[in-house]
């Protein structure tokens, strides 16, 4: 049985599977705004699509053109934008933000205050604590280059990315690497690697009782 | 006289004080969504309780089983979980997050975008400028060991920590201490002492006419 | 043809310009809460004014006595106090916050989950990464002495502040300046430098091809 609450607002077209839960404020399936200095017409996105079980919290807002798997959580407050491909079981933090084009495995835990930038692509069981940054544009906005090289994090299999760490544009996170709270990730992290500090620099591996396969 | 905003969402059983203001689009005293996995019965959470004079700004969520003392301000945007107490005269920022299980003293102030994560104590006169983060798992969801070793920072008395300063889990910041912005602390931090940088390191000494007894 | 959403909540008095878009649960217009301690009877500010073209998108909080430009953007769950004055073509994104007391120059953009604090000065052209953090107070709180020498950044003209940077008080970015993701201002940044790390040192110059007149 689907709950929506009556506040919820949910545009038409949008695709909800069985026993999902929409809760007071969120706002689902809305089509991006189009800058008001474009000059292009808009073109419709494809209707949201919410999985069986899924949640969206309170005052949450989804974008059309976004595919959410199955008993994924989408936080209060948090916000996931256009194009965003989320598999099952996924976690969504409060106040966090996926960028559009992302794509995000089955599993992953993404916890409050996060933001995952544009192009981004975090496979199965990533972890990604409060807090962290995401990066995908060395140039900031200028030049034509830029387009060409802009590039989001690629985060592996089982990799975990401490509280307030920074990732610069196009970083590999080797899979079961593990990012320390506030490191600034300026290169890309080995598989298995333990990472740290400012910025950060390998200091050992993943202990065995650390990795997926011994949870 | 209380004001309660004709958009704000009031939870039956919430306990509202003498004087209190909630504001649009507020949603007050609302139970915790179980996890689509959990196989749990909910149990309910006994109601939230308001104090006397206190305000839930703009877009606020206050979750029930939650206790918030007189003339509190939850600001605009901002989120407290359930099971947290909060003194008299504490002011909440914009946008910011108390996590579950979280005890707050008087007069404390945590500023806009601040991250409190669960499990945490925050003593009197405590000041968390704002985007701080806490956190409270160094085993980042990995093994069972770390549900018993799970902390969250304890900050003493009139201690101050600066702009997005990042505490690592179980950290305790002494009385009257003060942490500078952008600084990784990564082990505890005596009474009184100033530290910076990444990792933080001790500096000097808090001067006399910043102490609280000097105010 | 201006589009106000049906739960949009417009204050009265608030000025519209021609063709300004207002998504669903966005508050425009409100004044600030007086603080429950405060004996003080509140002064009303000026009613809030949007420029034309202007958009304020889902679930923002813009307050009175504040004046946007033609053409800005305030993304979806953000937030700007009062007394700031925003120029023409200003983004302000998802999440963010800028706090009272503010300028922002035309063609300025400020990514998600920013946090620009009070009595900050952004000339034009200005790029503010998502989740950067600038802090005003040196003070955190105690001394009188603070009140005179509290001071937000002042951002030249065409500055670009990287992700998850952090600025401490009174710091002045020059023109053209580039700040790397992830690092820690604690002095003023000359005129087109490229600093990073923890504290920021000067590495290079912005090239050529990355300067404002060269776009």
């Amino acid at each position: 049985m689907t709950e929506i609450a009556e506040t919820a607002i949910v545009f038409p077209g949008t695709v909800i599977g069985e026993g999902c839960t929409i809760l007071d404020y969120a706002v689902v399936g809305k089509q991006p705004t189009l800058s008001p200095r474009s000059t292009a017409t808009q073109e419709l996105l494809p209707p949201l699509e919410l999985g069986a079980g899924t949640i969206v919290s309170t005052g949450a807002v989804v974008f059309a053109g976004t595919r959410l798997g199955e008993r994924v959580i989408v936080g209060d407050q948090g916000c996931i934008r256009e194009r965003v491909e989320i598999g099952d079981d996924v976690v969504i933090g409060r106040g966090s933000l996926v960028e559009n084009d992302t794509t995000i495995g089955a599993l992953t835990k993404i916890q409050a205050h996060a933001y995952v930038t544009a192009y981004s692509t975090l496979e199965d069981n990533v972890f990604i604590a409060p807090c962290v940054t995401t990066t995908n544009d060395n140039y900031m906005g200028r030049t034509e280059r830029r387009r060409e090289v802009m590039r989001g994090p690629t985060i592996r299999r089982g990799a975990r990315t401490g509280g307030a760490a920074v990732l610069l544009p196009g970083i590999e996170i080797g899979e079961e690497a593990f990012v320390g709270a506030g490191a600034i990730v300026i290169r890309d992290v080995p598989a298995r690697a333990v990472v740290v500090g400012s910025p950060a620099r390998e200091i050992r591996e993943v202990p065995d009782d650390e990795l997926l396969e011994n949870q």
